[in-house]
């Protein structure tokens, strides 16, 4: 039970274009030198962020990405969501069921685990997450 | 992030074993059938059950498999933690590390959710897993 690889690239991504807090949009090459990331998993990954309006695209020669909103209000949660959908840890919990036993113990179980872990993350802001020497863009 | 496919299949399978509750080993076989696994798959993670003392393979005509334990001293920690190896939620919690960032506040923020959720995964047992209606193994 682990982060995928996207939502880890989608989340230390994220994090530095927020740690790069300036009020012009920051392009994706200094985005991925910044951590030596794939630019060509990146861009696809931003694409996914973008859609869940968590960053927002820039076009033009001066292009690049600019937060959708201010990084204390990005939810850790969203940013794992917008890549991987919705959080869903195991079989049981799948939304329709696909399991037809409704009084298994096992799936109240999972059920709250599933609860802790989405109350947890969903607290946990993108600005808790910047190194505090970082200038966290404010919008 | 959820449960892996081979987590998944251990907790169905050492799920049944528990519920079949005789005090003779139960045949691969009578397993699968009860809830349509692959045979193919579940001798393999069996193996890494039985690897961590959670389940005995019995050999001979009328061999198969009993609990290592009784169901209520095996935690669901470490059903996982047979097939998936120790929990590391994600590339920050890593062990030795493989990021240089020592003081990044994300490093913290994942170690305190992995330990949540290790904490609510070793609370849980097998036992609390089984049906009420299925006479869980004693031993």
């Amino acid at each position: 039970m682990n982060l995928s690889p996207a939502a880890e690239l989608a989340i230390r991504g994220i994090r530095l274009l927020a740690e790069k807090g300036a009020d012009r949009p920051i392009p994706l090459d200094v985005i991925c030198k910044e951590d030596n990331l794939s630019k060509q998993y990146l861009v696809k990954i931003f694409a996914m962020l973008a859609k869940a309006n968590l960053i927002r695209p820039i076009r033009g020669k001066h292009g690049g990405y600019l937060l959708g909103r201010p990084a204390k209000d990005i939810r850790l949660l969203e940013i794992i969501e917008a890549v991987e959908g919705p959080l869903v840890l195991n079989y049981c919990l799948h939304d329709p069921p696909q399991c037809e036993e409704a009084d298994c113990p096992g799936r109240t179980l999972w059920a709250e685990l599933q609860e802790i872990m989405k109350e947890k993350l969903a607290s946990v802001k993108l600005a808790d997450m910047c190194r505090p020497s970082a200038r966290v863009k404010a919008r």
